[in-house]
């Protein structure tokens, strides 16, 4: 695919950049040459960089594959009858996402095991700094993952919103014909965007997620003189959670597909609920061994002696586990039309579709109030626990069950477009029926799994936060240093935390305008189609080919040509403020984007989720409006056609680059501005020491 | 009217809170009583609230006052022919316009002035603690004045923008009658409401702001030996500002008003700028005279020795002058539909309401962008200069123009009523052009307007939270005392810091919601008179009359019904924040409000703004789309009742929410917060040091 060239294009240059940057150390670095440059350094974490974005785009392609391969599959099992049919569709689905699942999560771990103990020959275990060292180089990887997953996620959103948004459109606006008919040339490109966006991206970014939170701790604990003195075992404690998680996760795998399989259509919903609950609960049972056989008893952290215990440690991963879990209930809650957060939207459509808009919205907003409450509380726990590398802890705890999510997640797209073969294919309706049944679970716990996807990457962007700040406060001429802090009111460091809380506005605005364009495009292409060829729109028999090709080309080049703008603001934004003004400053832009990121991703992605499933209500015959004036009091059932169900699509047209596009984007825009500075600390604080361009200029010109 | 009178008796409540906490001063205080109270100090800030919170109910309503007055003679000037006719109009608009702007300066100024002289002889002005005490019970009268303007605005936007949202969907829904026709019964409550939340609202807001900045750099200065020794006037220097914007203000208002009058419709924008360009240069004429008289050559501020200068204070105070007339033009640039933005938004609607709602969005989010940059500017260069002071001079430099602003701010909606006269007494059709053309120049200086309060808003928060910090760290016991400051990376701080950034969004949704619901239920109110009143529907002449005052009452009920909930969480929020978790947790939790309130208030605004203009651009005939499969190019233009006509009024429907409810009252959220953390400052310093109750719960009971 295209994207899959450019990306890769891109990868080439950022290496390089990669590399020339984080070798300029500063002239008086012990290790640096007569020009400031330590090309060593430089050399190996674009090393990991290269692997880790490597490694991303081979787990978005394979899992795509695997999706397109099982699609049919899980139409063929669901065509045979009764509980057979539940079973063997339900299993082909949750083992083809069980695939996605572990492949990613294995890829991440093991690769980034290799390349640890690969660099740690070069580096050597044995002191603070050399551990130091060798993680910093590590950190490459996640900002390799992380970026491939950036443009993974804002090029194929853009893609699959364009397609999806400018199809329906098309069918509305031009011609009136339904939904998906296969008349409309825009369809084919709506099917492909499914797979792009909803597999390939959501796997890329929990990809990235999850190598970040995992380089944030190792770099963290290897500034313990405890854990270093313990040995190789205890540095690599992240990565054995990550292990545990996989372990428990695959234990729980067979339990929903063997042990206690799915018969009917009830038993869906409970499976997929099931095989969360239960990988929780494993992982909780199995972290106190695991802890106290790779920690010491007592181990110095943050330069505190013996601060950390089995216990601190326990409770700090404990609480990003659950704390994930609730978040992940709370989205269910906000966005399933069984909760009546989502029926108010419904039923706001009564007076059209500006009130339906309004009440989204709204959901949205109030929606972000106890994700945030409960990623506040994990991180005060964490934090007061363990410091910085307790919140490395609570974010990987979160990701912990990322098996299992990922699993249920990619299940969603793979029933979705199974049915969408079992049409196509005219297989018996009791097929399609079993796939939409599936899918309709798959679409909960999907749900759960995006409030997931937000509540981790908060973490992981603080636990990144505290790396990069533990990374350069270990610099002995570091503003921060000698236990010295970053004050809020310092005039830089607040001014660049409403800098920072304006980046995730501004990455929304361009892509949720570039979704817009590309829909407007697409909508005027497919109306030219129906205009020129001749017979298409009447449906005459003999009626000419519509030409898909034309729109996915169209939704292919404004994915490509739109990813650039929001993609290089994220990049460059936190290199520009950290060379300019210093590290002070990036630690309050880094904030300022967290604290505003969290809430626009959380309340987006709600808002476009519940007007999906009001549209889903609606459609479904289950919204009834009183009619006036009657007594005893009747009711209408309002249908597909009417004008609640009009209103209703016009939410769910505009929730789409909300949910799709922007949203879920947005966790990518925290984390990787948090790596980027991670990876680039010591060139930021190459320049004088850290204080930044502007800083020392204004010092120098100062009258 | 009903509003007032619920104020009141939450004023009355509110204040003897206020006494009982402020009086609460914690044992070993030396004022205080045996039992840790000291009243008097309680009741002094208890007076100055009250007296804060009168003033600013008598404003609001002089101001609503002077509009219903003026209304009448607006039009009945614009009755005249030709070049008399327009200068006549123009001049009894902007009179009107100028008596509110210059009351509500003048009473905030001279009232606040009066008050400290009082103060003074009880507290004495010889010693710094004597100053600040002083200045600390004056800071009442900000949080009276902003508790007003809170519910005000709140109040007033959901009763205004009930019924106007109510009233147009109505129309639409039920009967397809046209936007203002007299049969619809909601109508009379959408006129009232244009009074009550564009006068009275707007009005309360900038008191606030004005009083609120005016306080904060008043407590701020008084930390200045420098300042306190060379007296009275020295201290007074805020006042001085203010005083001088004041005067600026007359002087441009006869100059706007009979030096170069009003000719003919171009001259109307013209004179509208011209009115904030020149008293704004006037203003900064007048700064370094002002500056030099008041101040001495050099003061030492935040403990630094001779750290203000002449230069440094007129910059500080420049800046933000400067800065608040750039946001206000850049608002314009995004609202106005002689630009692109606006135009784009409207052109969208070729595809359909979603498209436009999409690319409305969009653009508030991208129009947060340059205001961001620039108050990041202010906020550098002004805390660079001067510290707290600089920010809290900065505010009130912004501020004032303030007399100018509010004269273009008022004029609007003078213009438009006067308008809504002339047509329904069917006077000469003249006379309703020429109140167009007035009212269309008026909404482009409303958007400078709206842009003004938004970004003082943000500063004067900015500056109430430095103030808080300078009164907190005074007391030697604080956390803060001794240079250390609030750093970033305390867990409870950043956990605040993300909760803090949660608030706009849950006010946004609480007041959104009521909105929806309440213009729900008008509409069916609506319905059923329609439906029950015989021959209203048709039109008959002897129709029956529609029932104005059931709609009324519902917009009013809803709006008293529902402000209590938003108002109850921002002034319970900060409190229980202090109470539970000490002044470090408040500070994070003030900034993070303020780091995503003031982007989600700027992209409300200006997404409601741009629709708003959007449908506008519509009505005027001025949107043409190419006709398809011409060739050459024909153009079709969309004029009301197309079909993107429709889709322009969803999306001005979703915007009046959005720019008259929640986007202007975030500012009040924020101010309001700050304000209350420094009225309670020493109360929660009285409570284990600062340190909050749950702190000390956890530290004692740690294993």
């Amino acid at each position: 695919m295209a994207e899959y060239r450019i990306c890769l294009i891109f990868i080439a240059v950022f290496e390089v950049i990669v590399i020339v940057l984080v070798a300029h150390v500063g002239v008086g670095d012990p290790d640096a040459n007569s020009n400031g440059f330590d090309w060593s350094r430089g050399g190996y974490s674009g090393l990991a960089f290269g692997v880790g974005a490597l490694c991303s785009i081979f787990t978005g392609y394979l899992s795509m594959k695997v999706a397109v391969f099982s699609n049919v599959r899980t139409a063929v099992s669901a065509s045979q009858e009764g509980a057979a049919g539940w079973r063997g569709a339900f299993s082909t689905a949750m083992n083809a996402g069980g695939v996605t699942g572990f492949l990613l999560c294995a890829t991440a771990m093991l690769v980034l095991f290799f390349m640890c103990t690969m660099y740690s020959y070069k580096y050597g275990t044995d002191t603070v700094p050399n551990c130091k060292r060798l993680f910093e180089s590590i950190a490459g990887f996640g900002l390799g993952g992380s970026t491939i997953a950036m443009f993974g996620r804002v090029g194929g959103g853009i893609f699959t919103k364009a397609a999806d948004v400018g199809s329906d459109l098309a069918g509305k606006v031009v011609a009136g014909i339904p939904e998906d008919d296969p008349r409309n040339p825009g369809v084919i490109a709506d099917n492909v965007g499914d797979n792009v966006g909803d597999v390939a991206g959501m796997g890329s970014d929990l990809f990235g997620s999850f190598a970040e939170s995992s380089c944030a701790a190792l770099l963290v604990g290897a500034t313990s003189e405890a854990l270093v003195a313990k040995g190789w075992n205890a540095l690599m404690f992240p990565l054995a959670i990550a292990a545990t998680g996989i372990c428990c996760g695959i234990v729980t795998h067979f339990f929903a597909t063997d042990i206690w399989p799915v018969k009917s259509e009830g038993d869906v919903l409970r499976a997929l609920k099931v095989q969360l609950g239960v990988s929780t609960l494993l992982v909780t049972g199995s972290l106190w061994p695991i802890i106290s056989f790779f920690l010491p008893d007592t181990f110095d952290i943050d330069g505190e002696k013996d601060k950390g215990t089995t216990a601190h440690v326990f409770f700090s991963i404990a609480v990003g586990l659950w704390g994930g879990c609730l978040i992940g209930f709370v989205t269910e809650y906000f966005t399933s039309y069984d909760y009546r957060p989502t029926q108010e939207v419904a039923e706001s459509t009564e007076t059209g579709a500006a009130t339906n808009i309004i009440y989204g919205i709204a959901l949205g907003y109030k929606s972000a109030v106890i994700p945030i409450l409960i990623l506040a509380a994990d991180v005060y726990v964490s934090f007061s626990l363990l410091g910085m590398y307790g919140v490395g802890l609570c974010a990987l705890g979160m990701l912990c069950t990322l098996s299992s999510c990922l699993t249920i997640d990619v299940y969603g797209p793979i029933c979705d477009n199974g049915g969408g073969f079992a049409e196509m294919a005219e297989m018996h309706p009791r097929t399609r029926e079993k796939t939409d049944a599936l899918d309709a679970a798959g679409n909960t716990t999907a749900a759960i799994g995006k409030g997931f996807a937000i509540g981790s990457a908060a973490l992981v962007s603080l636990a990144l936060l505290g790396a990069f700040v533990t990374r350069v406060s270990m610099n002995k001429s570091s503003p921060f240093c000698n236990g010295a802090t970053v004050s809020l009111l310092q005039p830089i460091t607040f001014a660049m935390l409403i800098c920072g809380g304006m980046i995730p506005y501004w990455f929304s605005a361009l892509t949720m305008k570039s979704v817009g364009k590309a829909a407007m495009d697409m909508v005027k292409e497919v109306a030219r189609q129906f205009r020129e060829i001749p017979g298409l729109l009447e449906g005459t028999p003999d009626h000419g080919e519509p030409q898909h090709g034309e729109c996915i080309r169209i939704a292919t080049e404004a994915s490509l040509k739109e990813m650039i703008l929001p993609g290089a603001l994220v990049i460059f934004s936190p290199l520009i403020v950290g060379t300019l003004f210093g590290v002070n400053a990036l630690v309050g832009f880094l904030s300022g984007s967290l604290a505003s990121g969290v809430q626009i991703a959380v309340s987006m992605s709600n808002t476009g989720g519940a007007w999906d499933n009001a549209k889903k209500y609606v459609e479904k015959g289950m919204l009834k409006f009183k009619v006036p004036g009657t007594d005893p009091v009747e009711y209408k059932v309002q249908t597909k056609g009417s004008d609640a169900h009009k209103a209703a699509v016009v939410g769910d047209t505009v929730g789409d680059p909300f949910k799709d596009t922007s949203g879920p984007a947005i966790n990518i825009v925290m984390k990787l501005m948090a790596i980027l500075s991670l990876v680039f600390a010591d060139f930021f604080m190459s320049l004088n020491n850290g204080r930044g361009a502007f800083d020392v200029w204004i010092t120098c010109t100062a009258p």
